[in-house]
C-alpha cells in the first residue's frame, strides 16, 4: 500500500456538480485497491443470450467472485485506504444491510482499523455473521437501512469514529467506479453499447456514468430498482426527490427509501432509462442465473439480468454489460426461491 | 499461445512409474494455459474454521470461479493446447458426466477444434446444455460414466477423432496439477500442511502429489470419494484394484466405478489417507458452504470440506488446502438439498 495514494484528497475542484467524482478519482481508487483486489472476470454465457433473444449479447461482470462476495469490497477498501492515519486511529462506523458493512469490515481488518457496522433489526443473519468474522462489531438498530443510518451517526458522535456512508462519500463512489472501468477495458474491441445496473444508493451507477463520460460517451447506462423500493426510480421519472414510507423487497442490497445527496443529480443527468423489477421477477432471474450459469446471486445481484429482460427491446442487438454484483443471499430465502414460493 | 509449447511431447523418460507426469510437465501446462485462464483465488473463511474447530485453518481454492465453473477447464485446455495441428484438425471426443466435457468443449471452442462429448443417459441436463452452448455435439449413451467411455472409443474409431480421456491422459493430469501449483505458491510463507482432495479419476490428486513431491515433500495429501462410489478408495485400502457394480452418488463428478491406469499406482504410493463421505454428508457440506461462504458448489465440489470435517482429528492445528472444485449443481438437486430431502 502506497502512503501517498492513501492521503490524496478527492479532486473536488474538478468534480463540478452534478458530477461528484472525477475520472482521476477513479484512477486513484484503482491504485489504492490494486494491492488487495485482482480484477474480476467479464464473461459471456451463450445460454443467457439465447434466453434474452433479440441478438443481445450480455457480458457478465463477476463481482460475486469478490472476497466478500460483493462489489462493495471495492467501496470499503477505497474508503479505508483513503483515510488519513489520524482517521484510521479513530476507527470507522458504517450503516449497512450487509454488503457495504462486509466491505468496510473486510477492508478495516486488512488495514488494522476498528470497525462498527449498524444493521437493521432482523437483517440477513448470514451477512451479520460474515461482518463479525472480519472482526467488526455489529449493532442491530432501526427497522431498515435508512434508520440504521441514524444509529451510525449517533455512534460516530459518541465514539469519535469516522462515518463511512454507503453512498454519500466520494471515496465509496470512486471505489464502485473501478468496477465499470474494468468492465469497459475488458470489453475490448467490441466495446459495450449499454450497461444495466442496480441502484441502491447509486454508487455503482454514478461510478459507471463517470467512467463512461471519460472513455465511452455513447455508452447507455440504464438504472434498475426493486419495484418495492422505487424511491430513486420514482424521483428520476418525476424529476423531483421523493421518499417512500417502506422499502419492501427481499433484495436488501437495494432496499433504500430515498435518493442520496451525492448521487441523485448525476443519475438525473446521466441515466438513459430507469426501470423497476418485481420480487417475483428477481426470483425468476435468480433461478435463471443458477440454471444457465451456475452462479449464485442475491436479489440485488440479479437486478441487472432481470432488468435486461424487461428492457430487451431497447437492448436489441447490443453488447450489454450486466453485473452479478453480489452473492450473499441467505439460504432460507434461496430455498424459498427454488421452491417457487416467491 | 506459443506453438513450441503445444508440440512438446510429455516427458515420458523423466516420468518414471508410478509417476505419470513430471513437474516440468506441470510447468509446461501452466505456460499453455496462461493465455486463457487467470489464477483463481485462494481464500480463508474464519466462519468455516470456527465450524471445523481444532485450530485447523482451511484455505479454499476457488475453482468454482473458473469459466466453466470447474477446475476441469484446466484439464480441457491443457489437452487441447497440447494437441498437434494434425490432431486438432481431426477433432476430439470425450466421455464425461459434465465437467470434463465442458472443459474440453470450452477449450475446443477457443481453439477452433470440433468436439463431441459422450454423457450417460439422464445425465445432469444443465451440464449438457452448457457443453452444447460451447459448440460441442453431445451424445447421450451408457448408464454411467464408465459406459460412456465405450461410446467415446467407438466414435473415435468411426470418425477418426482424438480421444480425450478424463483421467488416462498426461496432458489432462498436468492441467489439473496446475491447480495445486497455484495453491502452494499462493499459500506463501505459512505454506500448507495438508490438502484434502476429491478423487473421481485421480487427475486432481495425482497432480497435487506431483507438485508436492517437487515443492513441499512434507505436504500430506488426503483423498476423498463418495461412499456410494468408493472403487478407488477401496482399491487403495486393499492395495489391489477393485471395481464396483454401480456408482451411487448425486456427486456425478466423482461417480466412477474403478481405478484408472494412469493414476492408481501414484495414489497408492502418495496419499497420506483416503476417506469416504456419504451423500448426506455431502449435502450438509453444500448447505454449510452456502451459508458460511455464499459459494455454490456441486457434490464433488463439496467433497473437500466434507472430508475435512471427517478428518478433523488428523488435521488439528494444520493449514489445509481444500478445493471448491466445481459449481455445476443442477437446480432441482440444489432445491432438494436445501429442503433437506438429502
Amino acid at each position: 500500500m502506497s502512503a501517498p495514494a492513501i492521503h490524496t484528497p478527492m479532486n473536488l475542484e474538478a468534480a463540478s456538480p452534478p458530477w461528484p467524482i472525477t475520472f482521476d478519482d477513479v484512477l486513484a481508487a484503482r491504485e489504492r485497491l490494486a494491492p488487495y483486489l485482482t480484477p474480476t472476470a467479464l464473461r459471456h454465457y451463450p445460454l443467457l443470450d439465447d434466453h434474452l433473444g433479440g441478438g443481445t449479447s450480455l457480458l457478465i461482470k463477476h463481482e460475486n467472485h469478490q472476497p466478500t462476495c460483493s462489489f462493495k469490497v471495492r467501496n470499503g477498501l477505497s474508503f479505508v485506504t483513503g483515510l488519513t492515519a489520524e482517521e484510521r486511529a479513530r476507527g470507522v462506523v458504517a450503516a449497512s444491510t450487509g454488503n457495504h458493512g462486509q466491505g468496510v469490515a473486510y477492508a478495516a481488518s486488512l488495514l488494522g482499523v476498528r470497525a462498527t457496522i449498524c444493521v437493521p433489526v432482523g437483517n440477513n443473519p448470514e451477512k451479520g455473521a460474515a461482518m463479525r468474522s472480519w472482526g467488526a462489531k455489529v449493532v442491530e438498530e432501526g427497522r431498515d437501512y435508512d434508520e440504521s443510518v441514524g444509529a451510525m451517526l449517533r455512534i460516530a458522535k459518541e465514539e469519535g469514529s469516522v462515518v463511512s456512508h454507503s453512498t454519500n462519500d466520494r471515496r465509496v463512489v470512486s471505489g464502485a467506479a473501478t468496477m465499470s472501468l474494468e468492465m469497459i477495458e475488458q470489453a475490448g474491441g467490441g466495446g459495450l453499447d449499454a450497461i444495466v445496473i442496480a441502484v441502491g444508493g447509486g454508487s455503482q451507477s454514478v461510478g459507471a456514468l463517470t467512467v463512461a463520460r471519460e472513455l465511452t460517451p455513447k455508452l447507455e447506462v440504464f438504472g434498475a430498482q426493486a419495484a418495492g423500493a422505487p424511491a430513486i426510480h420514482d424521483s428520476w421519472h418525476q424529476r423531483t426527490p421523493v421518499q417512500t414510507p417502506r422499502a419492501d423487497t427481499f433484495a436488501e442490497g437495494v432496499a433504500t427509501r430515498q435518493p442520496y445527496a451525492l448521487t441523485y443529480a448525476t443519475l438525473c443527468e446521466g441515466l438513459e432509462g430507469f426501470t423497476t423489477v418485481t420480487d417475483a421477477e428477481l426470483a425468476e432471474a435468480i433461478r435463471l442465473i443458477l440454471k444457465l450459469t451456475h452462479n449464485l446471486v442475491e436479489g440485488a445481484g440479479a437486478l441487472g439480468v432481470a432488468a435486461a429482460l424487461k428492457l430487451k427491446d431497447q437492448l436489441r442487438g447490443k453488447r450489454v454489460g450486466v453485473i452479478f454484483s453480489g452473492a450473499n443471499i441467505d439460504t432460507t430465502l434461496l430455498r424459498r426461491i427454488l421452491n417457487r414460493e416467491i
